[in-house]
């Protein structure tokens, strides 16, 4: 399915650096490119997209994201930006003959509503609308949203002003050429060259189908304020991981999502933010080797430091939309590295201090331990996804290792931090082998 | 799909400790019971099992077959049992008014073989046979064999002494009624009472179809030799593991089959195995610690043994049908656990022989490394499964591990040993995230 995006009009509430609006970075990633990534990640991969102020610059952008993406991006001009939107699409009428989605280019959104609407196409002569109809959605802006009317899956009314409005436009469109008709009769007959007129031409034929998006995520970057309340929707959005273990959930992952925050920002790949992560934990298992409780305090901190950023690599990947499969596994090998040093240097540290062979054989058990847990996760979460999908029940994993070795280090108790996470590792391993054993 | 076994006569020629020849056990296995869980696992679940001769004890253990499979296993009772297996057939025949398998409670196959010819039902009134066309297959017993005559997919001639044959009947049926009235002309015109005499009446009208068996396991098990054939032929089926590195190839599998033809003659089940191989291990890490070159030798035969052992348990599941997902995982978790004790008791030794921090380091990354190495494994597997389907390549895994240990250990430089391990490990790590980095 093709797919038309406006971006031919000038900002002048955005203004940044002087960047035109479609350029406009949002957590190191410009608008447009996001709408277009989100489009791709529901099976879209040919453009075509208006383009009018500053059009060059965006056009220039457009050819090199088409080339990293690996899609088709057509380029349409659009000299007379300055007119209302329904220009813009008017202006692509000979690149569609067929029902084609259309999107703005400063409208964000979660993929999946792409594709629902694409699973109901409009019927001959009609359109479908993709409609928000929660009118409390902290993310719209009330004086600037669009309102609609519906009733019965059928646009009735729509406009800026609209009085017992039960819904808002998304700019989120599934159309049929019928559009372009209506384009014109609102041109013709009431002299309005905007969208929303064409739109309401067609709502006036019943024609104009809507689709309500389930709660899902949308926004309309059209100032400031607005780009900011995105960034923090998108952030939120990184919390409910559903294989995080409690540390990770309450302490490390709020504060990682800050970090990732400004991370976006920097030329960094997920993979290199990886390798800084297990850096870090490699430092400090040399800090603790080291001897003395100094060392053995920062290393401690370095430690949950290093487990707090090993969260910013999935979290960047899903921001920037660099989500994949050797990242996740990559981060995984190096984490059962990153595990085994820190433990390692633990157990040296006790070792070296009173030279008891049982520290030796205690740290050893940890190690394993842990490395079992790892080993044994996928599997273990597999199976329990398919017994029991609703109870979550408590993980353990990698964010209770690390912050057991953290306070260890921190209350100067390194030995009971390697027998309490032996006991818990090989304890846990020990049950899943029990559970899998009864309900496999 | 119903199945009807023919397991009514007396075996003059294969008399072991008064058994009935159905519950003859092979591999530890009753060879019915074999004829019925091969066929289990070709999808059928509906039996119809003739019985007569000693017929009691057969079905008593068929009741307790049914429950533990969870199959229909419904008797048909022939008194007749003495007369040629025609009447065991016709004595069925109330019980079969669709299209339906027939299989021989002497005959063991591939199930490949009943799967295909599933796939390929008979047309009105006509059968089909499963033909081995292969005229020097070793397992067959050419004095006694039924051979057949067949052209452009039709059984022309079938019959002990045939002159000019190109296969043999597997005994393997996928039968419609026209059997039965097949059965009965044979017996009034010809007064023959045998199944193959009804088979030639259909044959003589054109209406029996051949499905050549592809080379595929069979085997008619009718006296001793054909008893110790049909074991050598299911033990020869255990060496070609894909996944099998080179040790296991070329030592340890060869050992383990034949120790597992003994392990299928006790009531130990594939995972109590597992666990005699784990104990194994963990008794020689124990005698690696204990010090001393003769402690340290032993250990590492002890070590080799276990590994050998390891191969045990899979291939007792697949001899007694015993294959499961949570068995095979069982013993990947032990192993795990196996490794990890072997090298931290060479670890040990070597730390303890001379108190160097560097054996306690080298003796560390050779436990990660080897854990990595099989955290990675699965994945690698199937990257290169995907990608390089015929390339097999050198595959490090346990054998390759736990042979080393057993050399370092035998000519008491287990420093060496671990410091090998540790480098080959980790560096096949390694390799392993750059081929998939570049590939993936």
């Amino acid at each position: 399915m093709k797919c038309l995006i406006i971006a031919a009009g000038k900002s002048s509430r955005l203004c940044r650096k002087g960047n035109t609006k479609p350029l406009i970075p949002l957590l190191g990633i410009p608008l447009i490119e996001r709408v277009i990534r989100s489009a791709v990640q529901a099976g879209i991969n040919d453009f075509y997209v208006v383009t009018g102020y500053d059009g060059d610059q965006v056009r220039h952008f457009l050819d090199g994201l088409a080339r990293r993406c690996k899609i088709a991006i057509t380029h349409v001009v659009n000299n007379d930006w300055e007119k209302d939107n329904g220009v813009s699409v008017l202006k692509a009428r000979e690149y569609l003959d067929e029902p084609f989605l259309l999107l703005m280019a400063d409208h964000l959104f979660d993929p999946a509503i792409l594709r629902d609407l694409i699973a109901q196409p409009p019927g001959m002569g009609e359109i479908t609308l993709a409609v928000d109809s929660n009118t409390t959605n902290p993310l719209v802006d009330m004086d600037d949203v669009t309102r609609v009317k519906c009733e019965n899956g059928r646009l009735l009314e729509i406009g800026k002003a609209l009085p017992g409005f039960n819904g808002f436009d998304t700019g989120i469109f599934l159309c049929t050429q019928a559009l372009f008709g209506a384009l014109e009769r609102s041109v013709a007959e009431r002299s309005d060259t905007s969208l929303t007129g064409g739109v309401r031409c067609l709502a006036a034929a019943g024609k104009v189908n809507v689709m309500d998006i389930g709660g899902r995520f949308w926004v309309d970057v059209d100032d400031p304020k607005a780009l900011g309340k995105a960034e923090r929707a998108l952030l939120v959005q990184l919390r409910d991981k559903p294989t995080d273990g409690p540390v990770s959930r309450y302490l490390n992952r709020p504060l990682s999502i800050r970090i990732s925050r400004y991370l976006t920002r920097l030329p960094l790949t997920p993979n290199q933010i990886s390798l800084i992560s297990f850096f870090g934990s490699l430092l400090a298992a040399v800090l603790f080797a080291t001897g003395g409780y100094p060392a053995l305090a920062a290393g401690g901190v370095l430690a949950q430091l290093a487990s707090i950023i090993d969260g910013c690599d999935g979290e960047v990947a899903r921001l920037k939309f660099q989500v994949s499969d050797y990242g996740g596994w990559f981060d995984a090998v190096l984490d059962r590295y990153a595990d085994a040093f820190l433990l390692f240097g633990l157990t040296w540290h006790t070792f070296a201090d009173g030279a008891n062979m049982l520290a030796l054989f205690v740290g050893f058990l940890a190690i394993i331990g842990s490395f079992v847990q790892s080993y044994t996760a996928d599997k273990y979460d597999g199976l329990m996804r398919a017994r029991f999908t609703s109870s979550r029940g408590l993980r353990i994993g990698r964010d209770i290792r690390v912050f057991l070795v953290f306070l260890g280090a921190l209350l100067n108790q390194p030995f009971w931090a390697l027998l309490v996470i032996a006991t818990l590792m090989n304890g846990e391993a020990v049950r899943r082998l029990w559970v899998c054993r009864n309900h496999g």
